[in-house]
Parts: C-alpha cells; sequence; structure tokens
C-alpha cells in the first residue's frame, strides 16, 4: 500500500482565544503559570468575562502540529472532534486552509467546540484554561482506518487522555498503525496531565510509542526527578530497552536534547528577537521535527528544523502561522 | 444634565477574519485592493473556504473607534446589532473587556453576526469583503436616547448608508443629539462607500455633521476631484459656510491635516517601523483625535495622538489594540 500521508495526528480540536494579561491575573484566577487547567463550561465563560481584549485563532496542540507539517510541505490528516457552530468553522478552515485533510463528522447537537482562554504574560509565557466540550465526544468510530493505516506515523497527544472515550480510541489508532507496520509518536503535553497520568503514560511509552516529544519539566515530572540529567537517563533507559526509538525534549531558548539508544545530541537554538506569545513552541517544534523524519533527514537534522520552527512561532500571537513554513526549509 | 460619555458610536458590530495574502488573490477574487466590499452569505462562505489560515479579532469602522477610546480613558457606549451566536459573543466581549458600554439588544433569530474578510497584502494594505449579516437589522427602536444625550459626541459611520433601516435609525440619533446640544462626527468610512452615497452624505455634512474624518482618497471621491488641494479646498469652504466645524483628513505615512474655518494644520506622523497590517488605522486615528477633543485640547495635539494611535495599530494584525493605549497619551 502506498503511504498517503506522512503524519496523521489525532487531538483535541480547539479554538484558542487569547489576551495579554499581568502575572496577578494568572494567580487571581487561580490558574498555575504556564500550565494548562481543564475548566467546566461556567468557569470558562466567567473567565472570558473578565478577560481583556481578545483574539481568536484555531489551536490544539497536535492540531497545531499537523497545521505547521502542512505549511511544511507535509501531507497531513487530522483527527478530532467540533461542533457544528461557528468556532468549529473556524478550526475546521484552518485545518483545511493549510492543505490538512480532516473529516471527523462534527458534532450536531451537545457541548460546544472547545475553547482555550490563554494568558499571555509580559514574560511571553503562555497559561491556559481549556473548556474540552465537543471534543469528549472523540470515540473508536471516528478513528478512520484508512487514513491512520496509511500515514507513516500517527502523532498522539497525552492531552486526550483527560478523556475516557479518546482513551478507547487512541487504542484503536496505535493497534492500526502498528498492524500497518506505521510508527507512533506521542507528546507528554504538559506537567500536569502526565502527573494525571504518569503510569498510563510510561506504559505507553514502553509498549507502544516510537517517536516522543516533552519539554523539560515533562519529562521530569514523568520520572518524578527535580533533576534533568536523571530524566535524560531514564529516557534513554527506555530507549535502550527497545521501548521507544526516540525521545527529543525541547529546552525553550537552549534548544532540544535528542535521544536514541546510544546517542544523546544537544542541539542549540537561535537566539529570537522580539518574542510575542510562547503559544505553540513545543507544538511547532514537533512539526518540524516530524517534517524532517517524513523527508528521511537525520535526526539532528530534524531538531535543528524543530528548532527553528518553534523560534518562528514564538514571534507571533497564537500557535498558527500566519506565514507559510516552507521557507524555513533550508 | 451630566454628561455620561464622552463619546457614543453607531456603527455596523463585525468580527474580522484577517489571513495574509498576494496581490493575486485580490483581483483573482474580484475584490478592488484597500477597499470594502459588501457580499452576501453564499459569497462570504466561498471567499472564506479559499482563505489561508486565519485570525479573528473583533472589528468594525466605529466600534474599533470606540474600543481605542476606552483603551485611551474614554467613556464610551457602542450601538450596533450582533446575533446571539459565538461572533455575537466575541464581539461583545471584546466592547466590554475595554470598557465600552454596549448595550443594545442582540438578535436571536435571523442572519449571523456580520463578518468581514481581511486579504493583508504583502504592502500590509487591507482589502475587504463583508458579509453584513446581524447588522442590517439595526433599527430606530436600538436608538436609546438617554445614552445619545448622555455623549458629548456621538460618532456615526458612512458604511451605515448601505442599509435602510440603519439611515432612520442615524436619523433618529442626530435629531436626539443635537436637541441636547451634543456633536456629531461622521467617518465617511470607504471612496465606494462615499460614491454610493455623495449627495446624502454632502448633506448630511452640510446639515448635520460637526466632526468629519475622511482620508485622501475619500473626500476626493466626496468632490469628485483627483485633486487633494481642490476637496481640501471644497472641504474648508464647508467650514466657513458653518456646515462642518472640523474635517480631520489622514494621509497614512504623511500624517493628517485638519481644516477649520480659517485654518488648515498639517500634522506629520513619525516613521513606523515593522508595519504589520493597515486595517484600523483610521479608525484608531479617530480614536486618538476624538480622545484629545473630550478631553479639550488644542486640534493639532488631538490630531497628533490620533497619529500615534494609528501608527500603533499598524505594527499589530487586527484593529484592535492587543495592549493599553493609554500610555500613547502623553
Amino acid at each position: 500500500m502506498t503511504t498517503k500521508f506522512d503524519v496523521a495526528g489525532i487531538g483535541n480540536a480547539i479554538v484558542d482565544v487569547l489576551a495579554f494579561a499581568p502575572d496577578a491575573t494568572i494567580s487571581g484566577h487561580g490558574l498555575t503559570k504556564g500550565a494548562m487547567m481543564l475548566v467546566d463550561e461556567m468557569r470558562s465563560r466567567e473567565l472570558y468575562e473578565l478577560m481583556g481584549q481578545t483574539t481568536a485563532c484555531s489551536g490544539g496542540s497536535v492540531a497545531n502540529s499537523l497545521a505547521g507539517l502542512a505549511s511544511l510541505g507535509a501531507k497531513t490528516a487530522f483527527i478530532g472532534k467540533v461542533r457544528a457552530d461557528q468556532l468549529g468553522q473556524i478550526f475546521t478552515h484552518d485545518m483545511h486552509a493549510v492543505g490538512t485533510s480532516f473529516t471527523t463528522q462534527p458534532l450536531e447537537i451537545g457541548p460546544a467546540t472547545a475553547s482555550c482562554l490563554i494568558y499571555v504574560t509580559p514574560d511571553a509565557q503562555r497559561t491556559m484554561a481549556t473548556y474540552i466540550g465537543a471534543c469528549s465526544h472523540v470515540s473508536e468510530t471516528d478513528i478512520d482506518e484508512d487514513i491512520i493505516a496509511a500515514s507513516a506515523i500517527t502523532y498522539i497527544e497525552g492531552y486526550l487522555w483527560d478523556m475516557d472515550t479518546a482513551k478507547a480510541a487512541i487504542r484503536k489508532a496505535i493497534r492500526v498503525a502498528h498492524d500497518a507496520k506505521q510508527r507512533i509518536a506521542f507528546t507528554l503535553s504538559d506537567t500536569f496531565c502526565v502527573d494525571r497520568h504518569r503510569a498510563e503514560f510510561i506504559e505507553l511509552i514502553a509498549n507502544e510509542v516510537d517517536i516522543l516529544f516533552a519539554n523539560e519539566s515533562e519529562i521530569k515530572s514523568l520520572f518524578q526527578t527535580d533533576h534533568l540529567q536523571t530524566a535524560l537517563t531514564r529516557a534513554q533507559g527506555m530507549c535502550a530497552n527497545n521501548q521507544c526509538d526516540i525521545v527529543a525534549v525541547t529546552r525553550g531558548e537552549k534548544g532540544s536534547i535528542v535521544l536514541t539508544d546510544g546517542s544523546m545530541e544537544e542541539l542549540p537554538t537561535e537566539a529570537v528577537q522580539n518574542v510575542v506569545d510562547t503559544t505553540g513552541a513545543g507544538d511547532l517544534y514537533a512539526a518540524g521535527f516530524l517534517f524532517g523524519m517524513s523527508r528521511g533527514w537525520k535526526l539532528a537534522a530534524c531538531a535543528q528544523l524543530g528548532n527553528r520552527c518553534a523560534g518562528e512561532i514564538i514571534t507571533q500571537l497564537g500557535a498558527r502561522s500566519m506565514k507559510p513554513l516552507h521557507t524555513l526549509v533550508a
């Protein structure tokens, strides 16, 4: 069978609503700086009413990566759940606008399309409050087996573990992908998400994941250590035990580290002027990295493109590049 | 009666959907570069489907000015029509977020909240296709007489002339404002809008408008001349005949010109680095100018703040400043 897609992605289909805010807002609203907190519809409305002037952009972690991959020139397909409402139309448009296939049936009734309130503090860090809405309805029936089997890599976000129906969907997708001799990539998503699902994540990485993405905090949380080196050693141990092929750890302005069985490469990144908003930095790193993999590049080159894509998105507000990314492919 | 609001505004309540696009897109879609074209719902959908990655921000010409005024520190109230849908919620939120009073009853059924597709070309110029939606339902009953009577200035956009019910609403607002010894400000909005309503606009300016805003193209279109000097002379003639007190003409990077009976002041503006998107430049000029008037400043100072506000908004995508503007009030 011909591989039809470079990367399929399964993730939350979210529209981000961004506003600049002082640090006091984060603590004042009971949010944790830099983290993603799940909120119910009522709390989301309360928080939104208190927010300053906003801008709305499509979001969702894996969805952002897929949009980035498509903009780089990869063939991509996204699976995620919106409702057939105005935000759902915006999300769907923005996937199609970059050429990503997105055919998951939207909800006709039920909760609204997910929205994520994103507070961007003066240090350009982002803090998120997500109302998961229609995303909670993604299920096994949404997993298009033909798409998964036809994708060289299927990329999955840890955030999905917050919903029980999604877990069954993910298990199905993994089974289909591996039956078709394809690979699974996974992102740990968020430190607190790791905290909620640590045992399952470790089991998943050991048995199913081929390519793992994490930032420093997440990989430390996974292995419950305060020391990055300890976490990296543990991660590399998983590679050595054939539990995972590649672990890519992002480190903000320090670039990234790529681990495999027997190798550890540090890839520094160029300093970025005019950092506006770090939303999507990790997502776009994964986009660049997976694009390189789809082209058969060496891992160092994959990581370098990841660094460049992350460096680009943080000069903009929101996690979807308003300008095509293919110019970054040197 | 105490003046409760510095400025009330009546205008289209629109959510802007912005994307970068090459010049070829503008001509390819039958749009006119730099202009606003009205499109029906079906055409709006067709155009949206062809658009690249988008960002959504609240918009609407007078609404942008009111948001700017509020951000500068003025007391403002907006009258305009949304539907009670997700875009309507976004528009309403963004007015309230900057502290603008906005109490117009939203439509419960009928056309959706208005949206404006904005194409930003590489020269940062914007070209617009507007689906007017719920705005077409604004009517006399939406004009809150207490608000208009309590506002030192009522600001009205020329775009409203594209809807018959809105005209009656405007006439009522003007009557209420003048009965309360308050002033009327008006913007010509768009060259083609002037073309559609020239005779009515001239009559309106001659009999009702105290403060007129226009850009070079619009003022030339109003007086059907290719020569700016001719248009300025004609405009100043209207001031001399007591038909209008103040005419402020914006000139992009050349700043602005302010005319009154017997005076013509040219106010150059500082060069702006990193111009991203000129959407809202005229609207934010009006915001700065009217803020100065609300504080009793000399007209030159009003125009200078207008220039500064316009210079600020063109460094951002969209017409609503994501950062407070009050720091521009020196």
